[in-house]
């Protein structure tokens, strides 16, 4: 069973993964990312390699764990966190341990291996969020889950250990530091100025231009001011909302569109990078929460290394005016934008 | 110049490093570590090639920027904050900046290409940190500066661009977030306890030993108890000691042979893995502030993905108690720890 601790001094909470154990001789040979579909356990022809799949969107009459579907989601095998029956909190002394309840799930975004997000049908990228919204639906009923984290690794020295295009669901048994402290930020924004932040963000950067990299109907996507990594780009809602959970479907298929929009820019524009795909949304269970859920997508185009381990505060050599004037260089496939 | 920008909504700051400035097309071809001596500016005979040395421990005789010296610092050739006459804030509606008004400096360790740290003469071990004291104590008078951010990246995925031995120095005009947030649970466990965090730690750890990797008459090296990554290791005074300029001779003497016997066992235990050295000290120019500086080791064996950006919560697939047990198991060459 996995264990959350915590540390007295950062008072960070780290997942001491058990199912994922290593000892240190493990990491003589460095991680690789299997290349190729041989033995891909996420193909078609290989549904008894994963745990039994918990949604499906496939051919009408195929059985479930067999081919045919065209997105599919499944438990972890190495899940970081496990579903469990209660959460319980020990301090031992200065220490305190919470147990490893949740939840940790694949999303296999499309049967093809070599065709990746922003080279998709775009019905299926849609489906692809359909697939996020409705196991986040799902898990949010369950009261031991405080937050549910959906992202996407893509490429090996972002995380991804395989290569087939995936994301993947952690749901946790607390409120994470970054979304705490991001509500607290909304929060006294909203009592100063008695609207939201990230609305007004929305509308400062629709008036300024010089950061934005894309918009439709129902997202607005731009280089942030105070970007961490080149080409960082947030897609944040035009409408406010609190959690993604409340996304609609004319929302979901505007939000396929801008996000393939956004990777097919950034595949483009500086070859392919590695890259962290994340969802900030507000926490469950909790009313009056003031919050605006987005995603932000980090390039890793610069390495997180001693000074930011640190300090907190980031070194970014490519000015997000700059990245975003690169990114509305790129002409796109029309055909696969339509 | 280089600019401060904060982020409205998680309030980070992050420095746009114009010094450094890249547009997005120069990401295509991989961040490549130098190897090999050829060409490498920090070798002797190059001394051309950096700005001028600030500081060095030379042989009696040697003109300062030639041959002759066993530790050299100089400014960093791409600095990510640069001297400057005042450090200007500016609030631009949402968004607040700051002059990247600082310094940057590169402690080339020693002369030899291929000596790294743990394999280092004790005695020149030693000279390295009495290096970053020295630097430490003469831009500590500068009122313009409010921290100062040591550290040491090895290996390219953990940002070391040159591969010759060296060690840098980051001087900030604002106290990072990082360190306000550890100054503010040293101040509350101080009023609870009476007693300051990171010595009741120290006793901690050296009471249940299953995390200890080491310890002197000065320090203790431990695996700590939420430890993020595989290996993780804090190097922590045993006298309670707030800023790393305190240090003394004696103590200086006894880091150097903990950092080399705790680097030399990793180094043996995971196959020379990348890691960040990473200094953790009190802020500059403030009174009565309760802290307890330490180093923080963090092997880079665990990837930073996109649930660690999106919770700051870490998967750590190897607990510290697994992890000081194949520390412990090392033999080192003793006439190297001498």
């Amino acid at each position: 069973m996995p264990e959350l601790r915590q540390d007295p001094v950062s008072q960070r909470w780290v997942i001491i993964a058990t199912e994922r154990a290593k000892r240190p001789s493990d990491f003589k040979p460095p991680h690789q990312e299997k290349n190729g579909s041989t033995g891909c356990p996420f193909c078609p022809g290989h549904e008894k390699e994963t745990p039994p799949e918990v949604l499906a969107f496939r051919v009408a009459g195929t059985a479930p764990d067999t081919p045919g579907w065209r997105v599919r989601v499944v438990p972890n095998k190495f899940a970081a966190l496990a579903p469990g029956d209660d959460v319980a909190i020990e301090n031992r002394g200065l220490y305190r341990t919470m147990s490893g309840t949740g939840a940790h799930e694949v999303i296999i975004e499309g049967p093809d291996h070599n065709t990746f997000f922003p080279d998709m049908a775009p019905d299926h990228a849609v489906q692809v969020f359909k697939a996020w919204r409705q196991r986040y639906l799902q898990l949010s009923r369950d009261k031991k889950l405080q937050y549910i984290q959906l992202f996407k690794n893509h490429g090996r020295t972002a995380g991804a250990s395989l290569e087939h295009p995936h994301s993947q669901l952690i749901a946790t048994p607390l409120v994470p530091v970054t979304v705490s402290q991001e509500m607290d930020r909304f929060k006294s924004y909203w009592q100063e100025q008695e609207s939201c932040l990230l609305c007004d963000v929305v509308e400062a950067e629709l008036e300024a231009g010089a950061r934005v990299t894309g918009f439709n109907s129902e997202f607005l996507a731009f280089c942030p001011f105070a970007s961490r990594f080149p080409m960082e780009t947030w897609i944040v809602p035009r409408r406010h909302q609190t959690g993604f959970g409340d996304c609609d479907d004319v929302q979901l298929k505007q939000l396929g569109a801008i996000v393939q929009e956004t990777l097919g820019r950034l595949k483009k524009a500086a070859g392919d990078p590695p890259f962290n795909l994340v969802l900030h949304t507000a926490p469950l269970h909790q009313d009056d929460v003031i919050y605006h859920w987005h995603l932000e997508l980090l390039p890793r185009l610069a390495i997180v290394a001693g000074f930011e381990w640190g300090t907190g505060i980031y070194i970014n050599p490519t000015p997000p005016e700059i990245a975003a004037q690169s990114l509305n260089e790129i002409k796109l496939d029309q055909e696969a934008l339509a």
